[in-house]
């Protein structure tokens, strides 16, 4: 027997994924360390891709290529605690031909604890920015549109 | 609205809970780092705590104490991959007065990719043993004993 | 006998620090996981505030406070790699009353490989923003402007 | 200009690496996370790589394979404290036709904080366990016969 971890989904273009701070998040000022929210929101990232259809592992393994963070901008408003349960809420705010860029926001209930503007790059097997498949751009930019709707 | 994170549950003294490995979890030899299976038993630890009634925020806040790893032996059999679906699986073996001892297995499926016997100590917010309180330690041993039977 | 960990040291007010990559650091794209440029940057600012007669700890354990980062902007324009000996170059760009601006860059050799602004906050033991002491912020002061100046 | 990290080195077959304990490495209780010594203990094992002349990344591009923990076993008998200069001191202590054994302790001054035997196997390109080359396993074995006379 196994148990399904937790798996985020999509509203209106707005993506929802679960994660919870344990131990390892925190650091000696008793809150979560502030490099640890770029992980909880990259597993949303994951998430989304995966939602998408578009399987990371084979595209690595087949020398496709990759996503890669190419820039990210985060405001620290509150901290997150021990056992906080929290919400990744990420949308698509603009898709260019090599990249993706979304708004992320890591929520305890209805409070914002940080905000970030992530621009995701989708770079060849040498690490080279390239042009995102049609069909990508085409279902990245029907998010970004629905969540402009919502 | 706000989505639960992945938690566990016990059966026949038997912890289960799931988990899921992210970019983060990997290094690049292409599977998870070996230091990052501490962190999959750490969370279902302290889920398990969490469903055993105890609180271990609170415990801290107020200067009753926590819980430390004393000792650690794992082995590695398969590793796990990006993506890959994993289930903890734990349950107590030996409870003493300031330590209960698990047996933790992470899983893919049936397969056991990593088994570990994990010592987990009470200690003084100075970071001296201490004695369990009696319910908790009532608690594990009921624990031990169901799954022992199971 | 024990070994001196790397340090780091002022020029001018500008701060170089050393790093390493390791298995840790990596992700199985092959680069270092963007989130661990972070990690490696925090080292450096600890190391800066040590030079400059901060004791972290001490003030933690007093209650005085602690420094966290309120926002930060990175830019990641080409990846470090496994076994890469990596110089952090940090200089003051602006002191508020609560807070003080810095550049960061990851550098291997000559290469930029991230650059970012980071805004470290003074907070008190609740987490508050507070006032930084004078003589740190005299101090934040001069470096500031010994960094524009070389 | 750039400065050189910590590097270790070998004396009698001992080797000795130097790390110090940053924000990053605790957690809420005040110290260093359990499982963070294990990546203290892995940049000091590809240190000991590195001086034996074998270029891990160089093996993992060319497809020859890698090293991985095969098992792990590690008590836990004081805490590293942030800021702590701390000091892993490795030597090997059976070499095997596919693995090798070692004790690795982190040290702050002469006090042992944790003290762990790791079995390092040699994998090749699929993960499988495959027999050492012969120059390294008399360099291993050279390491463990100094190390046990001194």
């Amino acid at each position: 027997m196994s148990l399904p971890p937790a798996s985020g989904r999509f509203e209106n273009g707005i993506h929802r994924f679960a994660a919870r701070a344990y131990f390892e998040d925190t650091d000696l000022t008793g809150v979560v360390y502030h490099a640890n929210y770029l992980r909880y929101m990259e597993r949303a990232r994951s998430d989304m891709l995966s939602l998408c259809g578009i399987d990371q592992l084979a595209l690595l393994g087949a020398g496709n290529g990759y996503f890669a963070v190419a820039d990210l901008s985060i405001a620290y408003k509150r901290p997150a605690r021990l056992g906080d349960d929290l919400t990744i809420v990420s949308w698509v705010t603009r898709v260019r031909a090599a990249a993706t860029v979304m708004t992320q926001q890591v929520r305890r209930g209805d409070e914002v604890l940080t905000e970030a503007s992530v621009t995701a790059c989708w770079l060849d097997a040498q690490g080279r920015p390239q042009r995102q498949p049609r069909d990508w751009a085409t279902r990245f930019e029907d998010l970004r549109a629905s969540a402009e709707e919502s």
